[in-house]
């Protein structure tokens, strides 16, 4: 890993060095930044998933419209070249408030709010190629683990089938991670919590030899990233588990094909071979839930019809389940699998699916 | 902890029994249910809590209003029996599933809503003065904490100074822990998730031997749990580190006082020892932090003047602090101490405070 914090530094004098010489030989200095907007994001057919198109825009030095954000833009390279060099991590506000400031003789400040300082910082991702926790800025933090896995950090060794209900919290940096021994047929990757404290409960990771993990909510970059070194650096299948509704649906393709605002990272957040276990509308009728469904509002119906439309979602099996919840206005909810019983979803309803390989693509 | 289930199974059953017996005796059956409402709220000066008053509702099963939230309190009491005596643990959501249902020969259900099954978990911690957590309902889950302490936990021994960068997840319930060595001068309990990366980072607790705790927002229950615990079994001053606005100051009370919503178990979640360590307008000054205020939205000053009137921010100390935020219309982040650099809040803001015991009730 040291290596890597080596070249990222690299990258950031790099970066100083090219402006430099630009100025020495009396050009207008330039940063080429490949484009963020939708408009430059595509869905790779070959990658299987949501990555940068080709185009690139220039922000210049001697230019009225771009000249605060070059400034900005090397503010920010500056204090990140920083924090890699002294082996410090932040969080993107405190990198807000620790560049914000009047610049001398007149009353312009560096930055006024966040919202300036954080694109900033994707610009770079995007400019240097590397992420945003290889800068040393941390994400937000979310999610838990638990698992036959053994695993090396800040110099402690740590073991995930040992710690109690609690599980381990995912940090929101996972780069310098080790792992010493891992043990695990599959991943299941968890939505809610909830759901993830009864399996841990019932130790259905012990049982089934598996690695369990909450996202609690949107997966955050820590657990996306964890996830997709798990799965590709041990070859380990990933299966993803949410309700059964639009929102559920999201959070599965963001794991498994990266997300429209972070298209620049898929390749590095992104876990192309995961796969849904549910919930479906189809388990509705297969495992008789019908009682325990919920009725779909406007929104969910709006958000089901625009997910028909990403290329990523349509798969036949996709489209089929979509309509199912347009036609029928309804979803459902990791917990009504109790209404079968509290057991039900660990003793019936996940090895079924696992057995039968009834997933999803 | 195996005495305490016992005793939890058996006031279950007891109320059970009561009622039956009311019904042998050919009575209209009835539970007594304590009223929760602000009304009987009271700020008790010397336990320094929020506790509920003596006003007391009967809830009837021949009353036409009743029938229905009587059955529905036996149903929960019922299925409550069963997870102590099974040893399950669930959540809210997974009740409400798991009793949802329609009653034979009707169309009506037990439940038709969440928001129905709710409160009464809530009134039947009230009825029976446990928590829920020893009724096996699980509450939200957030939070993580560091530290020189070891516990137990499912049979698995924890070490929360060898969890590398993530820390140790609080689970939604932390009733059946034991801890087997506690080393630690104070417990510090910090709002933001950011500010507890920062400081773990720093090796902050370790260093000044001292537990570092995040509740990530508003306390979680678990959090508030473990933080009593913690310093009630160990007598450890508790310091509470949070933004200086009104909803840091209000996340301090709650950890301190109890909520009025939760009034009825403040004995075995609140804190009283607790005290503030920041951040408080008056340190703006003290450690000159004008860079990096904000502005105070109609909102947060609306808020600050609710917190005035509340009786346990009566203390000098705190209306100073509140009429100099209504005042100056400014509020600041833990993040601010950043501006200052990224290690002040380590090497000077925390020592400085502790050393001066500059601290507010």
């Amino acid at each position: 890993m040291k290596k890597v914090k080596a070249e990222i530094s690299k990258k950031l004098e790099e970066l100083g060095l090219k402006i430099w010489k630009q100025i020495e030989r009396g050009e207008n200095p330039v940063i080429e930044i490949p484009i963020r907007s939708l408009s430059n994001v595509i869905f790779d057919e070959k990658s299987k998933s949501l990555v940068l198109g080709e185009k690139v825009a220039k922000r210049y030095f001697f230019h009225v419209a771009h000249a605060k954000k070059f400034m900005q833009t090397l503010l920010v390279a500056s204090f990140c070249k920083e924090l890699v060099d002294q082996n410090l991590h932040t969080s993107l506000r405190d990198l807000f408030y620790a560049l914000k400031r009047t610049l001398p003789n007149s009353k312009e400040n560096t930055f006024d709010e966040q919202r300036e300082s954080d694109p900033i910082v994707v610009d770079l991702e995007v400019i240097l190629n590397v992420l945003r926790e290889q800068l040393h800025l941390n994400a937000d933090v979310r999610g838990r683990v638990v698992g036959d896995v053994v695993i090396e950090d800040r110099g402690d060794t740590i073991d995930w089938s040992k710690l109690g209900s609690g599980g381990w919290a995912i940090p929101s940096n996972v780069e310098d991670i080790e792992f010493k021994k891992v043990r695990a047929k599959y991943i299941l990757v968890v939505e809610k919590n909830a759901a993830f404290e009864r399996l841990h409960e019932d130790k259905f990771w012990k049982k089934n030899k598996a690695i369990l993990l909450t996202t609690q909510g949107q997966a955050a970059r820590g657990a996306r990233r964890l996830i997709q070194r798990l799965s590709t650096e041990f070859d380990l299948p990933v299966y993803v588990f949410t309700d059964a509704d639009s929102y559920g649906w999201y959070i599965y393709s963001v794991i498994k094909y990266g997300s429209m605002s972070l298209a620049h990272i898929s390749d590095r957040l992104g876990t192309p071979s995961a796969k849904f276990i549910g919930l479906t509308i189809s388990d509705i009728d297969k495992y008789n839930l019908h009682n325990w469904t919920i009725k779909a509002k406007e929104v969910d119906i709006k958000r089901a019809k625009e997910l028909m439309r990403y290329e990523w979602f349509k798969h036949p099996k996709w489209q089929k389940e979509l309509k199912l919840m347009i036609k029928r206005k309804i979803k459902a909810e990791l917990e009504a699998l109790s209404g079968k019983g509290l057991k039900f979803v660990t003793e019936t309803y996940l090895p079924t699916k696992i057995k039968e390989q009834d997933f999803l693509p």
